[in-house]
């Protein structure tokens, strides 16, 4: 109920058009109507799109293909953009039986259609990654950042022990509205690049390495505790995450 | 050396006004001249503010104030705004005895000066915590956001287990261009306020909290594995950081 | 030995009908009888349903098939309801070997019999679950609640970052009796429920999330922090303890 | 605004005595309007022993003794019972000032103050404690029991290493409508307790120990991962969390 | 009540002269009869000798200085032996108030008085320790296992890094009944000790060391993960439970 | 060489039947002489039962099934007994290979074959465990300690959250020479064990549980908290580790 | 562009047989020219050899076995020696189909091309490793080393637990120029090398062990703590770093 | 004993002018002497200089000044040269009575003495340091590396968010024999540095930082996990130990 359909119903009451009890019915149902549209298991966030810019993304991780499927189908129908993360195959094949014309993103493992009209963003997002490994986490903050609506210059395998590699790209740094830095390892990356730029950098630590790194554990922290001034991070491999805020971050 | 200073240099050696050697010496060095200056105990950054929109920013942890305060003169020297976080009332004496009209903070633990002319940011930057607790950090965030530059709008003691406080600011959290959001604990409120507004959210957990909550970390991971979209996290109890980031965001 | 036996036993002996020699020996096995069976591998705990209201349940995990078997039929041959939780499929088949009319929960992953008469629950257990993932860890509190003679009302997918999702079931959250919350990630739910309703909430973690919510740790160490008051918590996916507890609130 | 209250003023509206628009406008300003009070560093709850069945207690950890005595001094102008937890002696000596009929609980490190009448809980709450050194947090719990309406009985230094110690209290335990369990070292209590009755058990792990305790943690980790049914824990230390949940479970 | 006392309680009810009803009662409360004094804030175990071999040992951390008094006082009165760890000098000035000839060693921080006959361990136990900075807690244990009835052979400052200082007091080893071997860094002189002899090593880990050590953490882990056959471990700091255990191997 | 040889070839030297120079060149080697015997990627210690009382035992773990059949050949050579722990079925298949009388003992998994004549130890070694799931690691312990020449009782599923299974096996327990306690989930049992003994207690936290059990951390760190005396610690499921100690203590 | 190079383009500027401008233009260019080669998915150092005296190894562990031979194709092209580790068999198989002559080493799970000419080092790298298990990781650093122009000398199997393993190969220990320690467990048996030798000590923790020693978190905790000088201490399992280091160590 | 005393002796014995006897006893004596020298608390190392080029270093840590001073006496009564770290202004009072030329390093927080020849070493160490709050750290580095002969270059306050600082210093990296880099937050120093040169980097984390640098875990993680070669690592805030390896390997 907007203002507007609120300040009509009471002019009715005053017109005598409405009954006043039957007004108060409808006003308190439409303080309570849930913007949602409930599967049983799930609860399918249908304003979204009003509250936050872009329409609700499904995070495969811990969803049955079925489920999976099924919210994709609803989000589909409502003419919404999809976007699956953390999606196999089985996902993909479960989807696809029911949107026969989603696409599936292998390196970044996620399922895309695209529908509707989506807001560009002002600028561009770098998405720079420290080494080869690091480019499945890379390309899903890509694929996620390029749905959401925003333009994107790919800077990958150019980690802090080769310096030259970052520093020769200083250009493309520059021309960033916001960079996203991906790292495993020791997390070095983000320091470095925020200390070249005057643009907010998002980091994502990631799960690569091995023995200390415990799983992304060092390089999280080497970025939280990074000395350069303008970096924040996101969860370890949430690529998803980092490219949600950095489209905010365009889009303002 | 500018680009146009190179050319410059090139058409004298043409020219012959200039020697090939010296002008091959002096571009050498040009290549090589650290843009900062050294203390012995400190390197100054005198070219920060080119480089990232802020001058240098002294963290007053692990130095002296003997130290703090020959950094500020030095910053102060040179015409530049000063801003020490982390500074105890003597770090501020000592610093009070070179730069006399600095200003000390008491809850934000900081010392400023303002000096020169600020880039003023685009909108608000609206600044909520959780507890009354967590003011130190709010308030570091607060006038570090202001010495940068930007408008601050505090939003204080609205933490989720009474969720009607949050509800009922939803205007001025909507109003924001950028939100930092500040609680210990659980560190659940970054998570309700990104689930409210597209614009993004910058969680600093603070250390407050006990048993469990050892000493942030409970805050910290919360709000790294916040179910929202739109959330980046910066260090426990960094206020300064949040606001750095922020500041860029709102500068662009 | 109950009181009355003991006394009758005395009396026995001052009237000469029983030898004092022999009832000391009968006092003092009784003192040590054990009020278990022993299987050689495992202790059935006959007691159980008199000292804690419900007979002995069969935690699945680290045990074979055949031992969860052999258990589940010494439980079923005395007469009481059968519970075994954290059961494959393959406990499953072994236990309907012996227990053929025993029934598998697929989601929750328990296996049910239902036998005699269950004390039934004062009020109802309202279990509310954050996000489709957290379903398994949800069903397994729902199965064991009703097998413990409670009713329940399942309010799933209610996460904090729509926070219209749970405010939108106020009502069913205020007629519990008491309310279990199972959340994975940030594990913010229980502290926003809590501070709708002035029942106890018993909040379960849960393994769901990736990268630093660490198996469900960031979810446990919020839970422990709630800002809210009436909050305990349960072990990581422990949907069964989480019933227990709430199923003895539930008798009181 | 209640439900009476709308139906009275679109009553109104029908009848031509109140203007449309103005009706719209308290109907909207109703369902923005906080239920708190605004002292800028803190916003008192006033409504919470609507929803929570007790007045708003200060934690007094990370407060200022002027902050505590300030909120005090609101919550007992509203003639609300007063109990500030984690407080010191300078603490008191603010809220003295304002509260001069406020009592300091040594022990406990509690403020409290009794106006109003408090709803009386059904049966007694059992504190047990496994030690001597156990004791401020235990008492921390029977002083927040007290102030909410509950009877206490004090069960002191029965840790598992004597066994018959607990054991010879059988009764006690038994008698019990609810049992908070405070231990530290390896907190095993509440496992033995839960053990031996049908009523729920809420186990406060402290810090209490030395080297592989970690503050605690050697402790919480035992109690999340008890073997007996029917325990649920609260956050290290926290008699206060311990109390109010029982107390919410005494009130049923 | 003894298995005795038990016979000839039911001879006399047999024989007439105690009435069925009496005897009842008796043994009904011997069955629950406490051994131990209960102080209020202590339940002191006067059964402790019986049960496990040496009297109840006050922990002092934790309890304030007139509750070690009071406990002190009430097992001298008693006849027994007093052994106090972890007391600070405050705690020796209230005990010596009560108990004028206890005996504080300031190494080991702990407060003793002999009294009655303490039984005779077997052989020696050499008490070896791998720096100076361990001194403390290798007295904490000599203090103990002297007062349990030990020989003691101290072996202080030999860790691994001089690997000839261990190896040259090869004959000494060789000739304990059991060894306690504290250290603190990397924890690994008991792996060698261990390698060397054929009786049991009770490892001691110690907070000594920075860094990473952690608190004792990388000396615990290290000496859990003992390559050596023959060595368990006791809690980082705990000299006393070293001594209790060696002291009980040293009576077998 | 023995002090006997040493004097032997001495007396020769006198005597002018050995050269000095080559008396020189024996005793030089003899302190050289490695008692081990080089497989190349294992050095296998021949004269491990002369230190330690037993041949060496083949941890099975990260070596291949060729390596461990290669090791017990050469330890089966010297008429010494066998003990592979840690040892899968492919193991077995290669020792049998070359051992053909060796025996697998499953729940253990465990590879033996008793040869030449073992020292057997004083008295009974209790082995007592928690839960059916810790079975594997308490039958390492038996399979180890009955190898190791000592009489075994076991005593398994009595976990506290019954204590009456533990109090009812209380004559057993006083009957043992040293008790191994293994435990998994919050690790309470070797507390209650050690309080009503008063022989060593070796305490085996094992992996069992789930959640915030952390592969077996919350039972070392109840463990190693045990607010009971003689109470020692060995590595999470090491029981292999436990009667290698116990067995020790046994043989003094 | 080398300085040479430098003096000659400004001597054509000032001769007049380069444009000034163009001049300009080819410097900027040299300075921002990267000295690697873009695959796309990878930047291929091709100036590490002059940098850091070995061309770019190829850590196989995260990359597809596409894109491993890519990279080694490349490398080999350029006729640098190949060296690729943490390879499987299948990354084997693709490097083999574009370098035939490319040889895999089982243990070091390494592949390996020698081509051009090697430095050779000063002196002898000795590999010791405390277990049979610990083989994988010191091979790989044998390999790697091998590989750089060292001389290699293994002394396998000689943990501290059997002391006189490592004491009878005293001599081999003091002729080596750098010593490679690989453990696993308690990682003790560097401080005990470091102790008998005055050479550089990289100490390598490994991932081999079970329960408490988390993956090789004991090991490396315990040898960050050495008690002894002249330790250093690379990854968990990470022979490959410490041969490198090694390496330069012994090109001095 | 020498080889060429174990000759003669021999000889000694062949010619009758030594009983076998004795001289099997003084063979025994010879085996068995510690080169120690043994103060009680303390045994001071005599032979260090020869087994690892510099005699015993005393680590004031967990030491009384007592204790300091009388081995600090020892060791300069021998002619050899006094380093003490971690020693604060109490030891420096108590050395000093016994030592009266000792000098005190406020920043290094060390105490050194001069005396005897100490064997130079080939070429310079560098010490980089990331800011002005790891000078503590790089000073105790320096004094150390200066005691043991080496020539320093102290390169400080060059950390990587201002990246020009350090690449500025080229010309210094290169010209260096071993590098140590001294860095807390995210140790990110290491690295960079050793990207740029072909020597060994030694890192060192600091505890400096707040929040989730855990007292320099972050940093250590960050130099264990790097993504360079050529770095190998010491315990947090070890400068000493930096020092010693750094100059065992300038004295190859």
């Amino acid at each position: 109920m907007t203002s507007l359909e609120l300040q009509r119903l009471l002019d009715a009451v005053r017109d005598g058009t409405v009954d006043a009890a039957a007004a108060a019915e409808r006003i308190s149902a439409a303080m309570q109507r849930a913007p949602f549209e409930d599967l049983g298991f799930a609860r399918v966030d249908t304003h979204r799109e009003l509250r936050q810019g872009f329409p609700e993304v499904i995070l495969g991780l811990g969803k049955t293909p079925a489920q999976i499927a099924a919210i994709a189908a609803r989000i589909v129908e409502r003419g919404q953009p999809l976007l699956v993360t953390r999606a196999g195959l089985d996902a993909f094949a479960a989807v696809r039986e029911r949107v026969p014309s989603a696409t599936y993103h292998d390196q970044a493992r996620a399922i895309t259609l695209r529908q509707g009209e989506t807001c560009r963003g002002t600028g561009t997002i770098v998405i720079a990654c420290a080494g080869t490994s690091d480019l499945p986490v890379a390309e899903e903050a890509a694929v996620t950042a390029e749905m959401m609506g925003n333009k994107i210059d790919r800077l990958y395998d150019v980690g802090v022990a080769g310096i030259h590699r970052i520093l020769s790209e200083h250009g493309r740094l520059q021309s960033a509205h916001v960079i996203i830095v991906v790292a495993g390892m020791e997390g070095a990356l983000p320091s470095v690049v925020a200390g070249l730029v005057s643009v907010p950098v998002i980091a994502v630590p990631t799960s690569v390495g091995y023995g200390a790194s415990f799983g992304g554990i060092a390089a999280l922290l080497g970025m939280l505790n990074s000395c350069a001034n303008g970096v924040a991070v996101v969860n370890i491999d949430n690529g998803f995450g980092a490219a949600a805020i950095a489209s905010l971050i365009n889009h303002q």
